[in-house]
């Protein structure tokens, strides 16, 4: 039986790793980093990093492999990302079953950016995984996106006793501003979805690279924040070669 | 200028404090611990249990406070909570001042369930206290029971690029299932708001004291799981004097 352990890092910051996080990597026999495909080269870098700055067992044992990426000609957005979880896990059987056959203890390690519950797919391919080997899956939260916005500006979440409705760039494009709450969180736009909605009486808390050494915050009413919010994640985006954001917006508070 | 700290402790395993957290609670000249009115015993004693595990540093002094609890002559249930904030705020003030006036450093902690930017009223009675005395805030992030509840069931907080509302018992029973989503998280409910739901289709994932030694778990069907979870819960309840619970429920999935 493999004890397949899916860990969440945070959002970059190594001191976002809790002591259960940590643990978990020191008690792996094979610590699995994704290293290409969808992933930008700072961020596997940083994972990396993070991954060795955790651990000191020396028996553990830190493996990268290629991360297969998404096929553009799959015009369904759905069927496009279940093809691709499918392609990881038989990459992640591979390397599981390499390392088994090398003689290599059961327990294996995967690690997350942010929570492995939000937004990852690494419990879809866990559960593919789990349908072609014997696994047992543990998990273990990390700190996600939303609560490094929430730290860094400083603000709750949620209105007084008040709903939150958490959902992506591309529902907000389609559906614009869920009726359910006051509160909305964006997390996986690919840019300004924001730009969609009516900007009258709506605040908002934007972050890039949250929690991290790069991290840059704008917030404000959003009529009057959104062109620079736009000019600053191109201008970041440019430079670093990639970026991560997360935004919160409230309307009539 | 008082550099107050707000900092995520997790839900009650020592395992979840970040290393941010950490060394937020060791670079503090005094940590304030709420120990009575609204608070449990069990739950005073742990997160004094958890700041006295983290905390190395000689020179930070812990210190509890009674915490004053809600006037229930107040009908208004916001009205209830603010005159509740005011009052803590109130007690905080006095707290510092009397730690500054005994020659005590700037840095003060406080300690909060879960993530300070959830259902939390750290931050808010923090404004108050900012409009009287000169504070500088910062918020440590920490994982909340959403998380907790959704690693120990080991699944995703959201279908795949779906949204989630995060809402209150309250708010469940007065506006039934928000329309907005699929995936519905409960805070804060005093017992059982899911039964005021027609119960088909609906999926639940429940946890008490989820991430403690305590932790219980039930899942299933709502129509079949809900008396099982409404009997686990009061004798919990029955038997530590408190509980804290939280659940997530799908439809349509």
């Amino acid at each position: 039986m493999i004890q397949l352990s899916l860990i969440g890092i945070g959002t970059g910051n190594p001191d976002h790793v809790t002591g259960e996080a940590r643990s978990a990597m020191n008690a792996a026999d094979l610590i699995l980093v994704p290293l290409k495909g969808e992933d930008k080269a700072d961020l596997a870098g940083l994972r990396l990093a993070i991954c060795k700055a955790c651990v000191t067992n020396p028996a553990t044992r830190i493996e990268t492999f290629e991360l297969p990426v998404r096929d553009p000609a799959t015009p369904d957005y759905l069927n496009r990302v279940n093809d691709w979880h499918d392609a990881i896990a038989e990459v992640w059987e591979g390397c599981i079953r390499a390392h088994l056959a090398a003689g290599g203890g059961p327990r294996v390690a995967l690690l997350v950016w942010g929570d492995p519950s939000l937004y990852d797919s690494t419990l879809r391919i866990a559960d593919r995984v789990g349908a072609r080997l014997p696994l047992s899956l543990r998990v273990i939260p990390g700190i996600t996106a939303i609560q490094a916005l929430c730290a860094a500006h400083a603000i709750p979440l949620n209105d007084l006793g008040a709903p939150v409705v958490i959902t992506t760039g591309r529902q907000l494009r389609a559906k614009g501003w869920p009726e359910a709450a006051g509160t909305v969180v964006v997390m996986l736009d690919a840019g300004g979805a924001f730009e969609a909605l009516p900007p009258e009486g709506v605040q908002i808390w934007w972050g890039g690279y949250v929690g991290m050494a790069e991290q840059i915050l704008i917030a404000g009413p959003l009529a009057e924040v959104a062109p620079k919010i736009m000019a600053a994640r191109a201008e970041a985006r440019a430079g670093h070669g990639w970026i991560m954001d997360v935004y919160l917006m409230r309307r009539g508070a």
